[in-house]
């Protein structure tokens, strides 16, 4: 099942989309957004995957062609979002490229960090933001939405509480997390507005790709039109999303509609210029982690940070090339007060 | 005007609270609960006043006893909860008990989390928690509620948004603050779910003590029904709460109903046994704090973290020694899933 939420009030219009991401219909009528929706989830489920399969043979009334444009992110505003850091080679790069070691730890302890949830971007949104210093950049991931979860929640148990799964653009402002992380109190201000892919997905509709809690597909980041990662983020994923979300509740609940991330996507490869995608890598999933690969074969970073005018594409296909989540599509702008 | 949410669905039930906290009456007919509320405040805040003038005056039927201990917090769950560290005396103590100096940049630029917010503890709840090993503290703090804040909204700006205020009780686990700490991703496990006090009351609750963004009143913490406490939160205040939202908004909005904290709230004192509220000093709003100037003066901590069946109680009086929010009041108590 493909749910999106329409701009429109503060928590959105609920509608489900085809799977084909062609068409959608409203289901206001049933409930009002997808918030409701998981405060409930057990009881709007049926209901929203019977509609769906009329939607997808056709045989339902009031469908309209469906435009990620006129989305926000499929929940506008959430109550929980926190993201991992799971793809522990990223923090390898991140470590190596200012000579330090990964602790042996962070292989069984996951990184994560509390995000703030009341201001999502939509998916095909500008990214409005103050200052081109502040070293702007797009983190590709993929985040999973749970209903009620249990404080102590293990990763055995977890599992079952995943209900739908969308992409991340995790915004992140470089040039400010250094000074952020001095002071003790995580990335604050350096982590802005995320966005989300216009559709959230329930686990089915990554039919085999869906397998021990990873999500076995290439995520699809394009910066400018190029082509810039292909990584699989079912590949080299330390914590798989049981263990994220069992992580997140180690010392409390998470309430319906929380939000866990599984950190950029990254694969292990040659860390030199081979690692690109027109030199025939697999590429990035963020230009912090290019830059780490420069500074660790060539001194330093070449590649710039974003700058107003900018475009990132998120998107992940099936092995039938057909799009999942439809594509995070936005341009870095100028934010004028 | 005072406003509480009694137990009940995910979002409480609003009801408006009089000004001797003594009777209160359900507002449910005009709006049902304070999110709803703060997501329209100018809509709704006159109406609302209205009906408290006449609650206050005993002209309104329907009235009945308040029970602090019916109420969840004022927002059982909210879309943004940053806590600063506004009280810079108590990062000196921290920084000075592991020999470490405050950076000059902690009096310019606010040190603040990003704290979780979709499973808020009722004020009069117990705090269910899995290892007192985790080293397990209370934080006496005042924080306040936002309507809509733009994105860069300047501390000169910021104060016209402040719209209500709360105590909190920021619940923290000393213990699992280092190897938090450590991996540089902020406090995320450490800092269990937060509690406010029974009552959120607008700005003009506090008379002249609200002045300069800033509550001059003594905090009221007791720990195990003894005075631990009774630091001033108008004092040593080095960032006031127009500043501390201007900060959170520094790189994206806040949403309607953002709660930005203060942090411990902490006073100057002699760094030594005189500090103790038995010894004629103003005391603590955290355990942590009293164990900092133990071991800065001995060499060591002495007092203990909490243990189950602990209590502590938050609350401040006014000139009239009258209780303003109500009292955060409750006890640890083991959690078993």
């Amino acid at each position: 099942m493909k749910l999106a939420s329409l701009k429109g009030g503060r928590d959105g219009q609920l509608i489900l989309v085809s799977r084909d991401l062609k068409s959608a219909v409203h289901v206001g009528q049933l409930v009002p957004n997808l918030q409701t929706a998981l405060d409930d989830w057990s009881h709007y489920e049926p209901q929203l995957q019977a509609l769906y399969q009329q939607l997808n043979t056709g045989e339902l009334s009031g469908a309209f062609a469906f435009d990620p444009r006129a989305c926000s992110s499929p929940l506008p505003r959430a109550y929980q979002w926190a993201d991992g850091s799971a793809y522990v080679n990223h923090v390898e790069l991140v470590r190596r490229a200012r000579g330090a070691e990964v602790p042996e730890s962070f292989y069984q302890d996951p990184l994560m960090y509390q995000g703030g949830s009341d201001s999502f971007i939509g998916p095909c949104d500008d990214i409005p933001l103050g200052s081109e210093a502040w070293g702007i950049d797009f983190e590709g991931e993929v985040a999973v939405i749970t209903d009620d979860v249990p404080m102590g929640t293990t990763a055995q148990q977890a599992g079952q509480h995943i209900k739908l799964l969308m992409l991340v653009n995790d915004v992140s402002l470089r040039g400010l997390i250094p000074s952020e992380l001095q002071k003790g109190f995580g990335f604050f201000v350096s982590k802005p507005s995320s966005v989300f892919s216009p559709v959230a997905v329930t686990p089915d509709e990554l039919e085999d790709a869906w397998q021990d809690y990873k999500v076995h597909l290439p995520l699809k980041v394009d910066f400018n039109n190029e082509p810039f990662g292909r990584a699989d983020a079912g590949k080299d994923m330390t914590f798989d999303f049981a263990e994220l979300v069992s992580h997140a509740a180690k010392t409390r609940p998470l309430g319906a509609g929380a939000i866990v991330g599984s950190g950029t996507v990254s694969n292990k490869q040659p860390v030199n210029a081979e690692s690109a995608i027109h030199n025939g890598g697999i590429g990035y999933s963020c230009i912090a982690e290019v830059r780490m690969i420069e500074t660790i074969y060539s001194g330093k970073p070449s590649t710039p940070f974003m700058r107003y005018g900018d475009r990132v594409r998120i998107e992940m296909r099936n092995a039938r090339n057909e799009s999942i989540f439809g594509a995070i599509d936005q341009q870095v702008v100028s934010y004028c007060e």
